[in-house]
């Protein structure tokens, strides 16, 4: 089999290498906090961008060079992927991966041939999952590229798009329970609205609760026992998706009665694009128990769309570590690069660039929470800084047997509260003695 | 008593005027959809801005002339600008009005003698209230001014500052009350922060859902009835407010179990801020059956702050008002111009210009809204868009009695799913025929 | 011939009619002003949104129904869309089209093959103008789309691709003047940069400089003799494109000496992407004498790309109408569509409904401009505004014939100056009676 | 004399600290290419954050502690501050600073009152200057709090306005002189528009221009030979100043011939504000020739204003001392730091925590920007990308010596170009690696 990626040009060379294609602190056995790298850090590849991304924009063509690819569409051409991206995989000693179905496979003519497509090329992933001890981070049915779900897919105007997309999930579904896949991953970049003149809102959100309750039924059917994961996203493709940030996300799974089954798939550009952080938006989650899995990107915040590019702020990777061991760690998830080489970098070397790039600088942020977290000046100033509350009339506040009354009793005894510096540019000092 | 804004400036003169001090289209008693203008609008004047805002912005001191106001923080000089405040409220035949706290009185300089001068102030609105039969369309605290406040007021991280808002709010409901006000707001423009780096975002949470219940708690004992209104902002002036959106806002009021007596109040320029329309917030609110009153006001949405102007966009206006219509109109709530003059309109004459400039908008927006409503276009349009789901596949997918294999077995049968076109432009023109 | 947009559907039925199709407002020998509407508004159809925009975006396929093109990148199939845009010109009673050479002809194997191509083209639409009486407003190249352009063509690092980009643009200019085109424009979407780490500005700026002076040297070979217009446009495709304002435009072409013979072409959207409103962009440009032409659509600002949207909104029509009747009218410019039907508006009758509502919505915009003229409140303010620089000292400084000196004098004997109201309220609220 | 900022904690101990207080990287001695960090860096605290700034926002009352302070606009509290400012430059080791004349002394009565008072300060800060060696990078005037401001200084529609402006810029560029200022800078935070309805933007601008020349012209009568700083900024406080980025200021220095005499003073957050990287505005202004000084701080981007924070993103010092080092270093400039604490952080200790802060990080990207030019791969990398301009028909272009025939016949000639990765990711992990 031809090799697209040469294994002499990547390889593990320390810190010390001048060489930008080796690693510099991905170790994958190195231990921090108790566990290796690897299962910290739980890295994996999409396969959209790693096989499927031309590099084409609005304004123009792709140019990405995929010397392994015949650009046809046939179930051939597909099979003949699975080898490459799995030769990706290897050589950037990646544990995990994801897909949508129509990347991995064609549509063809009709539903049916697609599904026959489908299976094939998933009974190649088993055996190369199997050959390779590679894992399926999740799942996921593209129901956004296609001109019939360009009003909607489960939250279409039209009952047999509708249908369609149950049909496509419930395959999709089962494909990921064929290969053991951990988690099933719900976008909606067609759940939303173009325009509100011609949205019943509240009648699209109820049909998209009944879709994502047969999810669950259809799961419970074929013995599926992983999350599903819902992943917000404001702005585009829609004028306004329904799962903008990961408050409305959570607001909709309280709302019908999704929070047993449903996490969060939490992308950093998605959260920049709806103008929070990306901790925000990971702590947001985390508080509520669901923080499922991460999309492992950066954005451009000074652009207005999706640039999925490449996580190389260290900043951005310690600030996600740091919530990420808060909470204990990964259970089902896993930091997913959702992240695609700009336009200009067309060549196959590219990826591994961009790749060791995002893999490196997830692992320095790795090792910087990770020695923030021994430091323990930063958790021992939040600490104090709520410290009123663990005593007196604060401990009644936290146990929430007080009242107004008793609250103005101590306010007007008190007289003038002296409050303590919030030390926001220490703590960023301090943030940056670990940089 | 000295006249501020003269009679002869202010007085419905018809549309064929050219006198812009004059109303074009509010006329208070025309009736529109069986109600008359007065019961539908609902306007209210908020006390900050028309009596206390001095203009000063970031860049510089304020610039507005108040002849009525001495300067001085004293109870005689808060005592006066009632005076006035119903002069203008009479003038401009508006029915309602709003304030803070510390709007109405001064902070003195301790708890016990702001509250005195608070009552003091109380005394003298409800006497003017029952003079003129103006009415209250809510009170809040205002937690946000004072230095106490900086790190927050029911999520500081002092106890202490925690128990004076408390006592704040206590005194600021039973004011409410005292003055027969139909609803009571908090706006949490501290309720969040500044870095997360120095935060325990669950545990402020945690202690607002207690405040908020607490404050419910309160309103039993003293017998307020109405409901209290939650007011969503993003950005602004906390780097990150807690009850950033509507989705937000209501994500907590479920987590915490305060959809019963809470609702939101949503303002045009926070929408913006947040990246949502207006009519989208409204209609997340609505269809939660949580839409409780509107700051009417617009953004400049090529500027990242709350610039607070005077909802004189024509389109703005319209969608607001079938938002309304269609929920069957306010109950407890209303519009609330909270908005500003910019800093170059100094002049008294300009709070006259500016309030007759949203309320005839608003007045066109409402009989814009009905008259779109009577065409019946519009709503058939949107009708017709969802029928699939009256009938068949569809109906069963609405009564939320099917599955996934149902669903797959239509798709299979049905073939590709031709699907009509959104016609949002159409739709576009149709509302410009009507604007 | 096959018709693609029955005539039965587009006619200018008055304002009474409720038959959407139809025009309201448009009445192309409406005299305005002293001048028919036809010559005020010189409307113009793009060829690229019209004929060959598939809808597609960066999440999804291609949905426009086009019902005479065969998908293929033939000659044939070129020249039969050049008959379906005439068709639709015609219907739409529209006098001007603009086109990119790749849009009107295919980019075949090499160069010499794309050039004949064009040719074939080019001759057919001269014909299909002389007998209609069609003009082309502009042309221009593309230098965007093919992946050769991916790092710049004007300011590629790459000399073959600059050689390239001088081929294509000598051999649309001699296009250009084939048809007798009124303009030839520059929009510059890959000259900029995606990361200033591998860029080196001051020397792509400079070929830029050269690339347009040799334009115009092969303008006066050939006998071209209209303007050169840049388009300016922020932020995408390129991460920084160099012409993102208009300011950015007039100081390059300040700098290099190129304001003879370019003007700006200045765009709704683009405008609003730079966080300008294009009366401020059409303002700056008119100042310098440098206003061009106006690709007339609209963005979305809660959105953070081209949305290019149909102008449907008649306040910002009527902006641009002021500056344009304040400017004395078109010389060589139009008012070209450069927007799109929404993705899930994918029928060709929605093209007609979204240029409807455009040229409606202008119309409707020159009304208005035009009374707001007639009625000259607004000009009498903003005169009466500056009058202090009409006489005394305020003359000596319109005069610039004064001194630091002689104004501390007059400022030390003068006190305070008191100041007028700038009174934005009234005058929006004067904009809304004419509205 | 009362000390505010006790010397215990303020030294440099070296990178093995667990003081936060203590400085990490910054070493004033040390050389980096051939100079001292001092020399490179050129520090200079402002006299308006450091002294003046309350810490208040629009929504909230001022929290500084300023125990230094009486609270009084009296003359002997301004000699006073000056005692405590030049302590904190002392303490800090900075050598420059910056002021506003309504900063270092009280706005009074009159404008001769003030001037006066003005006098009294200029007479202490040069004692002080004298005594200590420190030095003023720059003075200004404050020509935007003041209501009389409100509408514009420079491009006041008040005769009377632009008169008291120009005195007061007499009096501050004569008190600049006679502190051996090193530069005078103009910001035009009124010189703009809060609606173009009511505005005559050429008649603004062109008395802005008359305004600098006369600037001009009054240096040179007064010997002060320095340059002066326009400093660009948009967006705030006015809807659209006219000096909104560096392009716009290079346009307008150039339209009316003062580039001569004036060059940019850029602030990070402004560039941000205007949807520039701070590179950007670097690069643009440098390659002009123009760059004379930096205000060193940092926006949130996820924010829409102006948030003056201090400078503690490795990145970012490291582009700015790239651009800096690129361009053989300041000349009359320096980086001030225009930054403010947070509202939260209202103790004195916090100035100093803060400026720590920005001086490490500064300190530490001038050393990473060092080192990536000896190392010279980056270098190398953008030399070699344009060395087909170097050679053959690029050189030609480069020369200026070639034409659009001459071109087309090499493109014909030299077949479909095959163009190499921009390797964006690849540079991206370089930076890293010296991060």
């Amino acid at each position: 089999m031809k090799e697209y990626f040469p294994t002499s040009k990547i390889q593990f060379e320390g810190a010390s290498s001048k060489n930008p294609l080796a690693f510099k602190h991905y170790n994958p056995d190195e231990i921090v906090e108790g566990k290796t790298m690897r299962e910290h850090l739980r890295f994996a590849a999409p396969y959209w961008h790693v096989m499927r991304n031309t590099l084409g924009d609005p304004f123009g063509a792709g140019t990405a060079q995929m010397p392994w690819d015949d650009g046809s569409d046939s179930v051939e051409n597909a099979l003949n992927r699975v080898d490459v991206f799995f030769e990706f995989l290897e050589k950037m000693d990646m544990d995990f991966y994801c897909w949508h179905d129509r990347d991995i496979a064609p549509e063809l003519n009709d539903l049916a041939a697609s599904n026959a497509a489908l299976d094939k090329v998933v009974a190649k992933l088993k055996e190369k999952q199997n050959e390779t001890g590679k894992k399926l981070l999740w799942g996921t049915a593209c129901l956004f590229n296609h001109p019939r779900y360009s009003q909607g897919a489960a939250t279409s105007p039209d009952a047999r798009v509708y249908a369609y997309a149950a049909a496509q999930v419930k395959k999709a579904l089962e494909c990921t329970k064929e290969l053991d896949g951990l988690g099933y991953t719900f976008w909606g970049g067609r759940e939303g609205y173009s325009t509100l003149l011609n949205t019943n809102m509240k009648r699209e959100l109820d049909n998209l609760a009944t879709f994502l309750h047969m999810a669950i039924d259809h799961a419970d059917k074929i013995g599926y026992t992983g999350p599903f994961y819902i992943e917000p996203k404001p702005r585009e493709p829609a004028t306004h998706q329904y799962d903008s940030d990961a408050a409305a996300c959570l607001n909709f799974l309280r709302e019908y009665g999704l929070t047993d089954r449903f996490k969060l798939n939490l992308e950093t550009n998605h959260a920049t694009l709806a103008g929070h952080t990306m901790e925000h938006e990971m702590t947001v989650a985390a508080n509520a128990g669901l923080l499922g899995s991460v999309d492992a990107n950066r954005g451009d915040t000074l652009l207005g769309w999706d640039t999925d590019q490449f996580p190389t702020d260290i900043y951005g990777t310690t600030q996600v570590m740091l919530v990420i061991l808060g909470m204990g760690g990964f259970t089902t998830g896993g930091l997913n690069f959702d992240s695609k080489r700009r336009r200009e970098s067309h060549e196959p070397i590219d990826l591994i660039h961009a790749h060791i790039g995002g893999m490196d600088t997830f692992a320095r942020g790795l090792k910087i929470a990770a020695a923030i977290r021994a430091d323990g000046r930063l958790s021992d100033f939040v600490k104090e800084r709520y410290a009123s509350f663990d005593e007196g009339i604060g401990a009644k506040v936290a146990a929430g047997n007080t009242s107004f009354e008793e609250l103005e009793k101590a306010a007007l005894a008190g007289g003038e509260p002296v409050i303590s510096s919030g030390r926001q540019e220490m703590l960023e000092n301090l943030i940056n003695e670990f940089i």
